[in-house]
């Protein structure tokens, strides 16, 4: 028993060590995304302070105020995914297809976020949709990825019959690990971050990848959104084939996890535990 | 070998079952959500309207195009995380507690959004912070959960101890599961909700819920940020106490999660390995 309490004891004294890294981490990125964009904010505050005044100056009839409330309420309605803009023809934020693209974005956990429920049962029937639609999502990937390992073990199988007499079996997980790694960035990051890049006309190709990398993390930041440009064609078919796009590319980068976790000797998440297990 | 074919093909076709029955799930959702939000949409969009159309009436000497452009500057800010309000005083976005707030809420796949990285340097950094911070917080996040089942597993034996001439083992891992989830909801839900419905002027209770809600399963779409309302006091340690509450909620979903699956007769994900098995 003293050896189990001392071995919680060691257990926990790690985690805390693990735990002032982590923060160190956080504190770390802070500095650097403050570093780095700090300026631009400044700038794009400067600009638009420079603007407000020039405008001013243009009509000196027009009063502070009554500017400034016309602007609370443009702020206000492009929080609410309103844009004030007369160039935005987007059409409507809760169109069909937006619905659909946003009730997408909220079971697979990305939730850009670029428009949200405002009414009271909209946030209601939100959390109860995410509350089923989320171990949905998981339950269809899940099955997804056993249907994708079938093929995927199989590759393995014809890998270590081409090349078992003359590597090791940790060489050919590596290269099998190496081939899924290399299908997913190439045709579930380079490639569609092309054809975003091509489709859109304001993302250049690191803004396409950059939008690809962010949603299959699920992250999903929501500052670029692929179909609001104004005049894009075939809106709603380009929505449906990104919502496609967002759950294969999440199938197939479960699957390449999957893969890399089934290598023990590349299992991290088993690293605290089997320190754990020393112990005992 | 024919019945492992056989296997696999009613493998496929019941994950096409569900696939239709998924798409039929979110295409229900796109269409209460057009129902309950599109017409509120549509009021924000005609009040705006009417402020731009009132405005110009107003001050006839302005011109319509000279408005407009204008406006355009504040959208494009406002779309940036910068706003034109003179009534915001919250501060630069990428002060220090800011950006820490971001890292972490990007670390955690949260990402609210609600600032961005603008910069080609800015976006190239996150991803790159990204890619090694989520592994880093699944890590955390495993460990804290292993440490804090000690604990529950400890309750579970006094459980056992206490009722196991009474009631069968599932019914006892079901009061377990039950006492669980229900620290969860009281601690991570209902009273954080409460708190942030006192500190936050403009949220009433649903909405701090619907905040606590949507950042624990890291949809996090960004609509509710805490700590952004002008002239808060204490606000970097707000935004710490904020991000420590998100951390600890997660792990403990993370806990109830575990505590859920451990129940076999619970494991959904095992659904369609199951059959799978039966198959072959
Ligand atoms: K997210
Ligand atoms: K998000």
């Amino acid at each position: 028993a003293t050896t189990r309490i001392f071995g919680q004891a060691r257990f926990t004294c790690l985690i805390l060590f693990y735990v002032l890294f982590y923060g160190t981490y956080l504190v770390s990125g802070a500095l650097v995304f403050s570093a780095l964009e700090a300026p631009i904010e400044n700038q794009i505050r400067l600009d638009l302070i420079r603007a407000k005044q020039d405008f001013l100056v243009r009509h000196p009839d027009v009063l502070d105020d009554d500017l400034e409330s016309l602007l609370d309420e443009v702020v206000r309605a492009s929080n609410h995914g309103v844009s004030a803009s007369r160039n935005v023809t987007g059409g409507p934020n809760w169109s069909f297809g937006q619905s659909l693209f946003f009730s997408s974005t909220v079971v697979t956990t990305i939730g850009y976020g670029h428009v949200t429920p405002l009414s009271q049962p909209g946030k209601l029937f939100c959390m109860i949709y995410a509350l089923l639609g989320i171990p949905l999502t998981l339950v269809l990937l899940s099955a997804l990825v056993e249907r994708l390992l079938l093929p995927a073990t199989a590759l393995l199988r014809s890998l270590n019959a081409a090349l078992g007499h003359l590597y090791r079996p940790f060489t050919i997980r590596l290269v099998h690990l190496t081939i899924i790694v290399t299908t997913f960035l190439v045709f579930f990051l380079v490639v569609p971050a092309g054809i975003f890049a091509y489709l859109e006309p304001e993302w250049d190709f690191l803004d396409s990848f950059y939008y690809c990398f962010i949603s299959l993390t699920t992250v999903g930041l929501g500052d670029y959104i692929p179909g609001d440009s104004p005049g894009q064609p075939y809106r709603p078919f380009y929505k449906i084939a990104t919502i496609f796009y967002l759950i294969t590319g999440l199938t197939f980068l479960m699957l390449t996890l999957t893969v890399f976790y089934d290598i023990p000797q590349l299992n991290l998440s088993s690293v605290f535990s089997s320190i754990k297990l020393d112990e005992d």
